[in-house]
């Protein structure tokens, strides 16, 4: 409820039925447009043939303008304001539209809409070229592009929010209520915990071995392994749809229609393995928000951060357990009888959880994934601030694996250029992903302090109890609840990082045979 | 141009380089919304999961209203008056969007928009409950939406032409210009040519003989079979998509993104041949529009007579030509070397033209196929006039296919379900098919005057020549032609259906040896 004046006059000449057949109207009309967008981009990398490029650039601009157009209207921000006055009339959930409408409109309302046009259509171009230049280990041809994309999320920036610095504006966007202040502490936290560590773990006399699943796996199995896999973590393959690109990903216009594609490699099936068991995390995120949410504007995550941490749970709070190790070598017992049909679940357990530095961020081992996070977030605020420019990130990108992870960095196929975020226009994005593991330990924590029996759960393959808690918590919510409300609704205290450290020394000096 | 009063003062008060950029900026929002929705179709019944339906329902309803407030808009009207009086300023292109635009906003702007949603929301119900109908052979749960669909249409019809017989607005819409007036003839010409025709042929002494093609084929093998098939057909695979579905359609958002979906049986190897050669023909003909089209409503093919004529051109003309079955059975042979391996090409240009009356249109031959055709539009017309409700379609289609293919209907499925078409609300379009296999024999007719050596392509598989004349003479003019124009162009005469009925004769006379 607002109290000031103007809003408290249109409350007063305010028809709020009519305001409230506007309010869905407005919605069902975003949901289409949202619905198409969301097919078209995530569709697009994993079935387009090359020649569509540019039509569907030019469609997709023109949807997410038209999209933009409808909240922007003039005559939304009254009708807003208005409904806002009669929270008491319109009921909690029409409220809680409005909430998020109004957010959602103050991030747009200020950016002219060619810049946004010409913004999607530099995206939907400068990924087209980093997909190229990935291939080719070309630097050269996405350099102008990514500092192009830079400038222009800085002036959107600008014009979002004139008095903030840029690079927090776009990470309160990802992840409603964060800025540097936010995550500067917390990156210290992590990294003060996890480069010591993981440097004991360098010199521990006695390492795990992955030698145990080390082999040539064909793809054709791979695959069916991987709608096996899905199917034990609990997505609801009626609402799913598989498809194979380069880089994994979930997306997908609606709770009945979510997509997952990925990627198998023949030398490598935990990569397959841990891309599947994360991107169903997303998966059943999206497909078990609240029904009555679906053509409204809470349908969906509420943030990157929350969703990364949902992908991230079922990736490594699960997947990676010493429990979960016992369904998961059954099932890689029964699609490679002959190569893994011996391994013990400690032995896969162990080969999870090599901790080894390297140079691929979606490869990394459970420790060293937050280096990889940082290396991002830091060369993110250089490029922002304007201290560096794109010709400088592959050096600035090796100095710094070299200093947190300790490796070379040889091509930027393996380097600068190995995710496609930045060729989308997500800066500020990456560090979500660490955020999401931090908010996961402290939800494991939660639930088995609440009686679930976690490892009971994954020894047996049956998660329905960590689901359901995780449904009833989170999911079910949608956007309905930042971040911060359902982590002190779900566990009865705020954000709290120790939690994620706690658990990396625990877990990785068990492993290791650290002193403590 | 038009010369009445209000358009001449219109004129006199226009600014053309404003209305030039408000028809521009029109165009590219419809092309976003038709993009939207075109990709919504195209892809849905291929890979979209079970639970994805009603959501993805509401979506196009509300993109399609969204799509024809746009083209609807009060101002529109004007605008298109403005610019058609002022069609020597704004040149030929806009002057031929002008023209497209104003016949399909005259075709819109009498339905009021609520009905225009519900019958979307409809059909898209309609679809699903006709597919398990299908499945089940219950054409009792398909018979009420049957009946809804077709007074959901009749209603269209007379707010759309209030003058004009339901049946006929139909037919006009799917191929401009014809009514029943130029069908019945049509018709009556096929029928008095084939019926006979057909009899002769199963009273002949020699027949052809399929046996060299039976057996069970590798499914696998036939979709690697299918994809060199449209390689040397000729389709532009890189902006081609190829998926899977119940029954195969060729769709898609744009002349860079064209799917084919299909399927295949592994007991019929040729229907995945004819399948593919068809789908190729609309893949090639929406590929090739002019590029200066993309983004405008001249974009597509120009009608469903006009696209069936390119799909039936490939699939017959030449895909059951003997000259073709040399290439066609070097690449049979290809992929089935010990199946088919030691097949000649006349052996296989027998199996391919067995006149055979069936009980299914898709699977129907050449000779057999407009007896299909015709036992679907005089039910339509029942339908249409009310002399005929959902419950006696299966009485009426037993009756007709008992008389004109002299086969028993055992089953709905095989019977009034196997189609999808009516389940998409889709009445009049089936005329097209075989109006599109008329037009074609016309075609061939007119390359081969022209100086393209028709089986000389054929036979040596390099079929770029006849591809150029079509792409010249039709594909590259979009919707800016009618059919009877490009035909007019293309022939130097009006549509002519003796071609076609003098093609079949001669074909199975040679192939069953009739007297003639």
């Amino acid at each position: 409820m607002t109290d000031n004046a103007p809003s408290a006059m249109n409350a007063a000449l305010s028809n709020p039925k009519q305001d409230m057949a506007d309010l869905d109207r407005l919605e069902r009309r975003r949901f289409a447009l949202r619905y198409a967008l969301d097919e078209i981009a995530t569709l697009g990398p994993s079935i387009d043939p090359p020649k569509a490029t540019e039509e569907r650039a030019e469609a997709s601009a023109i949807l997410d303008e038209e999209a933009t157009r409808l909240l922007c209207a003039p005559e939304v921000g009254p009708l807003l304001d208005r409904l806002e006055s009669n929270a008491g009339i319109i009921g909690e959930t029409r409220a809680t539209q409005v909430k998020i409408l109004k957010r959602d409109r103050s991030s747009l309302v200020g950016v002219p809409a060619d810049e946004r046009a010409a913004f999607c259509r530099l995206a939907v171009e400068a990924n087209d070229v980093w997909r190229r230049a990935k291939a080719a280990n070309d630097w050269a041809s996405f350099e102008p592009y990514l500092d192009r994309l830079v400038a222009a999320r800085v002036s959107m920036a600008h014009a979002m929010n004139p008095d903030a610095d840029p690079y927090d504006v776009w990470l309160d966007q990802y992840e409603h209520g964060t800025s540097r202040a936010f995550y500067d502490p917390f990156f210290e936290q992590v990294k003060k915990c996890v480069v010591p560590l993981l440097a004991k773990c360098m010199a521990a006399p006695r390492k795990p071995s992955h030698r145990v699943v080390d082999g040539t796996f064909d793809e054709r199995r791979q695959w069916d392994l991987a709608r096996d896999l899905v199917r034990l973590e609990g997505v609801d393959t009626d609402a799913l749809w598989l498809g194979q690109t380069e880089h994994p990903y979930t997306g997908g216009p609606s709770t009945g229609f979510v997509a997952i594609a990925s990627h198998v490699y023949q030398d490598n099936v935990l990569s397959n393995v841990f891309s599947m068991l994360h991107e169903g995390g997303h998966a059943m995120y999206e497909q078990s928000v609240d029904p009555a949410y679906r053509f409204t504007s809470l349908k969906g995550g509420t943030s990157s951060g929350m969703h990364e941490s949902q992908s991230r749970f079922f990736e490594n709070y699960v997947g990676r357990s010493e429990a979960f190790s016992e369904p998961l070598a059954r099932l890689l017992a029964k699609h490679f009888p002959g190569q893994l049909g011996r391994m013990t679940p400690y032995q896969l357990y162990m080969a999870e959880n090599c901790a080894e530095p390297g140079l691929i961020r979606c490869d990394a081992d459970e420790l060293t994934y937050p280096l990889h996070i940082l290396v991002r977030y830091e060369i993110e605020q250089l490029l922002f601030s304007g201290e560096a420019k794109a010709a400088d990130v592959p050096g600035l990108w090796a100095d710094r694996y070299r200093a947190y992870l300790g490796v070379e960095v040889s091509t930027d196929t393996e380097g600068a250029l190995q995710d496609t975020h930045w060729s989308d226009g997500d800066f500020a994005y990456f560090p979500t992903y660490a955020l999401g593991s931090a908010f996961g330990a402290q939800f494991k924590a939660a639930m088995v302090r609440q009686g679930v029996d976690f490892d009971g759960c994954c020894a047996a393959g049956d998660l329905a109890p960590i689901r359901e808690w995780l449904r009833s918590n989170i999911w079910h919510w949608g956007r309905a609840k930042d971040s911060s409300q359902l982590i002190r609704m779900a566990c009865g205290e705020d954000f709290e990082p120790r939690y994620y450290t706690d658990y990396l020394v625990e877990k990785f000096s068990a492993i290791y045979n650290l002193a403590r």
